[in-house]
């Protein structure tokens, strides 16, 4: 279905309520721009007492108007809000943008008058736009509502939490940038229409190519991820996320009052659902224009091609950090360079012309050729003095430097991979600087800028071939064993699974679990120890009582031979009942010693914006300290739990250290797609803690499992 | 003593040795420039035939030249450097700038060309800057011989191991930038003039405000160091070292042949003596640019001034990210901003205004006034529309951001600390933002590049005062005991040192010890047995044949009672035996087994760059894997060894993490300073490693200590 926002954002017309004479107020200023930029429509201001407004016929009120009105402009206090939507409503009027402050993030009485607005809107199908919102404008509808001169019409969309930093967007884009923009949203207070609806409607306007988003909360994160993952298969979406630190999300909150939620766990989701995040605000527009002007590349091997070995150097540090790789050069690839260059030319990658283009750039669209031609390779960067040739060397080589720009562009669009150019000129914006980016070659001043760009095209490059390869695996299907041990719990009154069910529950998923028994008496010890005789055994306390079990001395390790367990089992009941008196105990768990592994951790909880989420990470302090973590949006596909174990910064430890042997990555890819599953099932099931598995060279063993559900109120 | 550099880079006369008339040529540049800038000195070309070039009479060789030459600019090509230098030498020439290229970083040849050369000079007394250089400048004086023309003159100066990263810092300082450069340097080379010498140029050259230097690879690192700590006294420094990942360095040592050593080493070392390190090349220039206009604050409380919510949220966000923290705003500021401030104002830091400043930017200066008379805030940030309002809001607004940006320049003279805006409308380079940068406030477009501006005047003025108040304490004299420990060890014919002969020399340094007993035969253990029986112990194998103890089976821990120990000794011999055939033993070392506590590593080692340099890190795989550890050159400070502490990622943990107590800080700083002393004392000592220390709430336990002394021949 498509998205109602195509009715109101590129309207047919629109009406000013709250129309003004004033230049200083919206209402009059919302008019300049529409007659100033012949917005083809209808213009309704709506003034209780004027005649007209800047020459146009005004009405005392919408139903006064004798014509349909597709958006209503509310340019009227917080206090008049909830009327108007209702005459908006009951002229059918699809959607009105409420610029006024006022409401919810300014207190209760606010908040009251927000829902009362939107409780109207809901019951006469009027959609809003804010309310707390700088505007909205479609310059290819030639609409203007927020009052921001001169932007140039383009691909690029905005939505933003923010009316400066679309602001800011919009002017980094602009000093003699290639790139103009389509639609703005300020989403001001998401009382009704909110990013995922906005991103669905930017997926579907063919007018915008690339759709920003600053955000500063989100409030159905769950629903935009689903939305940004069909979006991003069409177009690539950037998102600057804020509220990294305590400090920002306090001060996000201040600011429209949304909960901001961990950065950290966003970056990731949204990564997953095909999302570049630009993790700086000044990174935003040119990760944008990247997007926009080249294609996204398969896989992420950059040749660097550099007339200075400085420039090199700093260039492959800054692609290395990226997590990109330089190309290995293929023998012929070098020996066309050789061809080209000078002896003392470094033909590796990066490529040091070694002065071999002083006397001609023309030899640097040379090497591009050859470096683009070689399949190893998947995007250049060109950095060093290109662009400024003439000026450095010679005024001589200034036609020289254009054609080359030409060229480069033409090898552009030859081999679609993506060229980003670094230029020591680009500041003084030369004619053959000039040249290239209107060959679609972005320039950029920064090395760290242009790698960062490459960078994202080559994270949207991977993660739109990983969602469209591998899709998540849906399973909505619970076994009747699984529901019959929930429904046990269940109905014993328990919110908390005892382990021996979490362990049933996920051997039902095909979970391989240690051997367990559990004696509810020391008697039932004598057994224990028979069964347990072979090996070593572990002694964990069975009580709803008792939710942290170490803490409560609940937990015996290495227990050998019968006396030993049974003096283990009663050092447990007295630890017990010292820890929680008249504790309700069923008994104790006993299960073999696992086998030592890497201690890892996966858990899973709901989180309230973005649902079921998993989390992996390493097992200990470190961990914790350093929050090493990383996570996905359940469901999962088997890509991204690969990814999941590439995501954590001590990752080498799974590859093994001091001689141990690397992990089975595939078994634990497994163990995630089967808790996944378990979690689409089960959606009673509100946290899975798996603290820690021992992961193995082959296989893995669950050491400690826990499994909650959600109250039954929730 | 005064740098000899000086008779050389503000030369009174030049010779041009291979002057050319060919314009492409270096030899002609150069003239040119000279005669262009009007050059006040004496100009000498040099040419085996001509009798002028470009109008200025010409000698056959700088002999023939019948005055006194300063400098020798030498553009011949390599094979001719040799004897060249040799006849500036009997001239009297003080110092040579080498152009040409093809000496060690060529081959072995070059190689011996340049050692040849450098030989020459050593016997003449001549300096050679280079080879292998793009030249040098030295504005002040007029004297341009690198061929980069429109430089404006300043306080900058450069160093640098790249032209093109020069050309790019003066580039980048160039498109209205307020400032220029003094003198640049290409280093070449480095065969006789190195970075240490050039920074000392540069502390003494009034000329020069802040030296900026490009660095791939020091040759002399512990004497910059040494420098740099007396330079940073007078005037910033500004370092970008390049080679952090590996590719890096390889494309580095390709470029200059220099080895560019662990990169988070020479940061640290560097910021240790109170260089300010840029992490990104693009922010070498905004970074100078700052340290040159604004006052180091003592501390780093920063305050935000914002009109707009999402511009507060990134600048806090970033803020917090470099270590910087928001200001705590007294009661009284509080107050007076509610006096100038809409209710809807946050008066929290930041302070975001609320539209407080549309209709007039001039509040926003009674704002940064109150803020800036906060003894609680060490520096203002001001982030949004500024520059801007007369754009964004009403024509008539310009006339007030003019008077607005004045007031914000006064406040800067008056109050004396930081102010740094960031402008949505910084590219638009708008009068009252050129007003702005007039009065000595830096402008940025980018929130991340302002703070990282910040960050690095807070870190400036912190290392300073630390330098100056607590500078590293000498101590050069070695108790008797502790060199007669060493010397027994070089008696016995061994570089490592038996733990017992390092606890015994730690000992002397006033390292607290266990206690510790030797058995050499396993009738020993009898009395070892008795004495540590109310303890369990730890033994470990004493041979020099056996480096890695654990792994030849040569610990064992928690040993009770005699047979315990007679047999765990029997084990050590057998596997250690098993090990190593015939290893020549002395015994075993048996102390009580540790308190447990935080494992930490301290570890000493001799960096052929860098000289002595201590390592502080945590304990465990994670460590490994993250390169989570701090490094400080020897001697140190307290302050530098209570600043490791904090200098790891991971630093949470010794303040304690699930219950445990915080480590006792002071106990691990006086360690650390008996190590500096002790690795002083005795330079000899090539390397220490203290793995593991366990450290308590309550002083530390030195679990494991080895000791290497640097072979005979060294």
């Amino acid at each position: 279905m498509s998205c109602q926002l195509h009715q109101f954002l590129a309207p047919s017309s629109i009406a000013i309520i709250g129309a003004s004479k004033d230049p200083t107020k919206r209402g009059y200023q919302a008019l300049k721009y529409l007659i100033a930029d012949n917005f083809a429509g209808g213009i309704y201001p709506i003034h209780p007492r004027e005649p007209e407004i800047l020459g146009i016929p005004a009405y005392p009120s919408v139903s006064a108007v004798p014509a349909e009105i597709d958006l209503g402009l509310v340019c009227t206090p917080a206090k008049t809000v909830p009327a108007i939507i209702e005459e908006c409503g009951k002229k059918g009027i699809k959607g009105v943008v409420v610029l006024a402050g006022g409401f919810s993030e300014a207190g209760p009485e606010g908040a009251r008058l927000e829902a009362e607005g939107l409780r109207i809107a809901r019951e006469l199908g009027v959609r809003i736009i804010g309310p707390n919102t700088s505007g909205v404008f479609n310059l290819h509808s030639r609409m203007n509502l927020v009052g921001m001169p001169n932007v140039k019409s383009g691909g690029l969309g905005i939505v933003s939490q923010s009316g400066n930093m679309a602001l800011s967007i919009v002017n980094d884009a602009a000093p003699g940038g290639p790139l103009g923009f389509s639609t703005y949203v300020g989403v001001g207070n998401q009382v009704d229409v909110r990013f995922n609806e906005y991103l669905q409607y930017f997926g579907e306007d063919d007018n915008t190519k690339v759709p920003i988003l600053y955000v500063e909360g989100f409030k159905q994160g769950r629903t935009f991820l689903e939305v940004a993952r069909e979006v991003t298969q069409k177009k690539p979406v950037v998102v600057y996320k804020s509220g990294r630190t305590e400090a920002g999300q306090a001060s996000a909150k201040s600011h429209t009052g949304a909960l901001a939620g961990s950065y950290e766990m966003a970056v990731d989701l949204l990564r997953q659902a095909g999302v570049t995040v630009a993790r700086q605000a000044d990174y935003i527009v040119p990760i944008a224009v990247a997007l926009r002007l080249l294609t996204a590349p398969s896989s992420n091997r950059v040749a660097i091609l550099a007339d200075g070995g400085g420039h090199a150097t700093i260039g492959a540090d800054s692609l290395i950090e990226t997590g990109s790789v330089l190309a290995t050069l293929a023998e012929e690839t070098r020996a066309n360079l050789a061809k080209v260059l000078p002896p003392a030319a470094s033909l590796a990658n990066p490529v040091d012309v070694a002065g071999g283009t002083d006397a001609n750039p023309g030899v640097l669209a040379d090497c591009a050729s050859i470096l683009l031609q070689d399949e190893n390779v998947d995007a250049l960067l060109v950095v060093g003095l290109f662009g400024g040739y003439k000026l450095r060397f010679a005024e001589s080589l200034g036609p020289i430097e254009n054609e080359t720009a030409i060229r480069l562009g033409a090898l552009l669009r030859r081999f679609g991979k993506p060229i980003i150019l670094q230029s020591v000129y680009a500041p003084f914006r030369t004619e053959a600087l000039e040249a290239l980016r209107s060959s679609g070659i972005p320039v950029h001043s920064s090395i760290e800028v242009a790698v960062a760009c490459l960078a994202a095209l080559i994270d949207y490059g991977c993660a739109k071939r990983r969602n469209v390869n591998d899709p998540p695996t849906a399973c909505n299907e619970a076994p009747a064993a699984a529901s019959a041990i929930i429904a046990q719990c269940r109905a014993s009154g328990r919110n908390v699974l005892f382990e021996y069910e979490t362990m049933d529950l996920l051997k039902v998923y095909g979970v391989p679990m240690q051997p367990y028994m559990v004696a509810r008496r020391e008697e039932d010890l004598a057994e224990v120890a028979a069964a347990f005789a072979s090996q070593p055994a572990a002694m964990k306390i069975i009580s709803h009582d008792i939710l942290h079990k170490t803490e409560a001395g609940g937990v015996k390790l290495t227990l050998r031979r019968e006396e030993t367990m049974r003096q283990a089992y009663r050092d447990i009941m007295e630890s017990a009942h010292a820890f929680k008196h008249n504790a309700d105990i069923e008994g104790v768990l006993v299960t073999p010693m696992a086998q030592q592994g890497v201690e890892i951790i996966i858990g899973v909880s709901k989180n309230p914006i973005f649902g079921p989420v998993m989390m992996f990470g390493l097992g200990g302090t470190f961990v914790e300290v350093l929050k090493d973590v990383v996570f996905r949006a359940i469901p999962l596909s088997r890509s991204d739990a690969a990814v999941m174990l590439d995501g954590i910064k001590a990752k080498k430890i799974l590859d093994g250290v001091r001689g141990t042997n690397p992990v089975d990555r595939e078994a634990l890819v497994d163990l995630m797609m089967r808790i996944s599953a378990l979690v689409q099932a089960h959606p009673e099931i509100s946290e899975i803690d798996l603290n820690p598995v021992f992961a193995h060279d082959d296989g893995y063993t669950v050491v400690d499992a826990r499994m909650i559900l959600s109250s039954p109120l929730e």
